[in-house]
């Protein structure tokens, strides 16, 4: 029921996925009144493999996080999200309140132990290859201390092996300079955890400018910076989308030019094409949530279905739930330095 | 003597401003025997109001800031300072270290009555126009209060007036979204005391996304987020560039296209070169300083020296002073608030 289209974006996603993943089953959490008319005429086969779950109650941008637990135990959120923690589903995908997701997510999933709080971690195309870039936090923790920041290379490693099919991920730390006395106190604090830890492929500090190079394959930082950064990102493809297309239609040669070179063009905006980057995950959790960016068109909203069966079929928490492990030995010294 | 490429990119495009402007003088403060290569062969018109300063100690990037002070005294920065402060020039040029060159005219300008700390100030291009979207602190102040953050907004309202030519341009709190409960503590007080402040067209919230739109004319951050939003920015752009250059010349029919197209893309190009958004101010001093980006060739530096040139011509110091004693009869709300 959620983001700006709801059931006329989720359903024809689901289905996409389904006809693509004869071993997917899926069901679909939300007011059946408004869901059925996308379901109509489909094939058996895949009807076969879709439950509807109805609820009329939704949770709305505007609701407050904390409410959610409060008010909204019948919602399409909660009870999705309820589901994977009864483990009669394997992952939750929602393009709702990320807040409020978050606030239910940690609720009912609970965090890995040696995880303090959840992060959201986004993905971004890096250099020219299909090789994604995961940065975390975009936007869950706002004030990040450093065993916060350990947390998160942990996660971020192993989400970017799973999904970017990587051994040793390269982690970098997003600082404003690469020298040791740049950055906050955090920052520097954890860069020391960092180059501690065996089990991380740790390089340095990035800045800005290296995120889309073929450097680095998780950036950690706090939700401020994350989610600024992907903000960014986003508004400088837009923008450059639009400087072409005001360019090319300027006069009729423009127009020409651009009528010529529309296949070019068109491949250029294919692989910038955030459609196909969509799908931010809330790691740190006893279960898979993944968050559908609430803009997300179809083609989008598969992405993040995608996401979410890569990341069960991997066992995405159990796995981060063994790296924390390593790390819990270590952790004498975590907090020695951290304090 | 700064940046990576020292006279080389410094002496021709001083040369270049003096061409362009018949009035204009300038000092050229380094070691004339790499300066003088650089000039023999030009006009008398050009050589008359070009003087050198010779120094052969300079300052390099690995330099500590703090040393700068106590070692190098005579160094091409500290006195290219120095004759800002003893008023022999109107502005400082320089390519050269960030840090260093900030201590140096903290030091030796001192700042403006009621701006506690200096602050960096970038521009990048926004929408499709000529007009520029500033942004402070990109590096100056990592951790920032809300105080600070009002002085932000104070300086750089002051230089976009002078530099787009608009009057009351829109400030905007970068944030990580619009609602009133986001961002940090003091994010949210600085938000509370620009809304207080009649003589700021302060307009809220905005994202990262938001910057490149025709939304608004500063936007206002601490010096990490400001760093990470300029270099993501730039790295944005650079991974576009080689994109369309990647596809282009993947066989011959996209050789073709790009051939045929190459004017538009060439006009893409020439609209988001950086060259022409080159020259960051130091703002919150009793003297004009632009700092010039390390990488930029001649045509960047030129443009920095443009921009000293411009606040020159506007007293930018004596126009933040004044909007500065404007806000000092507000200071004790601003104290309340802030504490």
């Amino acid at each position: 029921m959620g983001g700006d289209y709801g059931p006329s974006v989720a359903v024809p996603a689901a289905l996409k996925c389904l006809a693509l993943h004869p071993e997917l089953s899926l069901v679909l959490v939300g007011d059946q009144v408004k869901i059925e008319p996308y379901l109509t005429g489909q094939a058996e086969s895949l009807r076969n493999r879709l439950e509807v779950f109805h609820t009329e109650i939704s949770v709305d941008n505007a609701t407050k996080p904390e409410s959610v637990l409060r008010k909204y135990k019948n919602s399409s959120m909660y009870i999705a999200v309820d589901l994977v923690k009864e483990k009669r589903v394997d992952a939750c995908v929602s393009a709702g309140n990320t807040g409020a997701l978050l606030m239910t997510g940690r609720h009912l999933l609970k965090t890995i132990p040696g995880i303090s709080k959840p992060a959201i971690i986004a993905s971004i195309p890096a250099s020219t290859t299909n090789r994604r870039c995961y940065i975390l936090d975009v936007g869950a923790n706002i004030n990040c201390d450093a065993r916060q920041l350990l947390e998160f290379a942990v996660m971020g490693s192993v989400l970017a092996s799973s999904l970017n099919n990587t051994t040793a991920p390269r982690i970098g730390l997003l600082n404003i300079g690469h020298e040791e006395h740049k950055g906050t106190e955090q920052i520097k604090l954890a860069a020391q955890l960092l180059e501690k830890s065996a089990a991380l492929n740790y390089i340095g500090f990035v800045e800005g400018n290296e995120i889309f190079g073929d450097k680095v394959d998780v950036v950690v930082c706090d939700g401020f910076a994350g989610n600024v950064t992907i903000k960014t990102s986003a508004g400088v493809v837009h923008v450059i989308e639009n400087l072409l297309e005001e360019s090319a239609t300027r006069t009729w040669l423009t127009r020409l030019y651009y009528l010529i070179a529309s296949p070019l063009l068109r491949s250029l905006k294919s692989q910038i094409n955030p459609a196909r980057f969509n799908g931010a995950s809330l790691l740190g959790l006893q279960g898979i949530i993944v968050k559908s960016h609430g803009n997300a068109l179809i083609e989008g909203f598969y992405y993040a279905i995608e996401q979410a069966i890569k990341e069960v079929s991997d066992g995405v928490p159990d796995l981060i739930s063994r790296k924390m492990s390593d790390f819990l030995g270590e952790a004498d010294t975590i907090d020695e330095l951290a304090t």
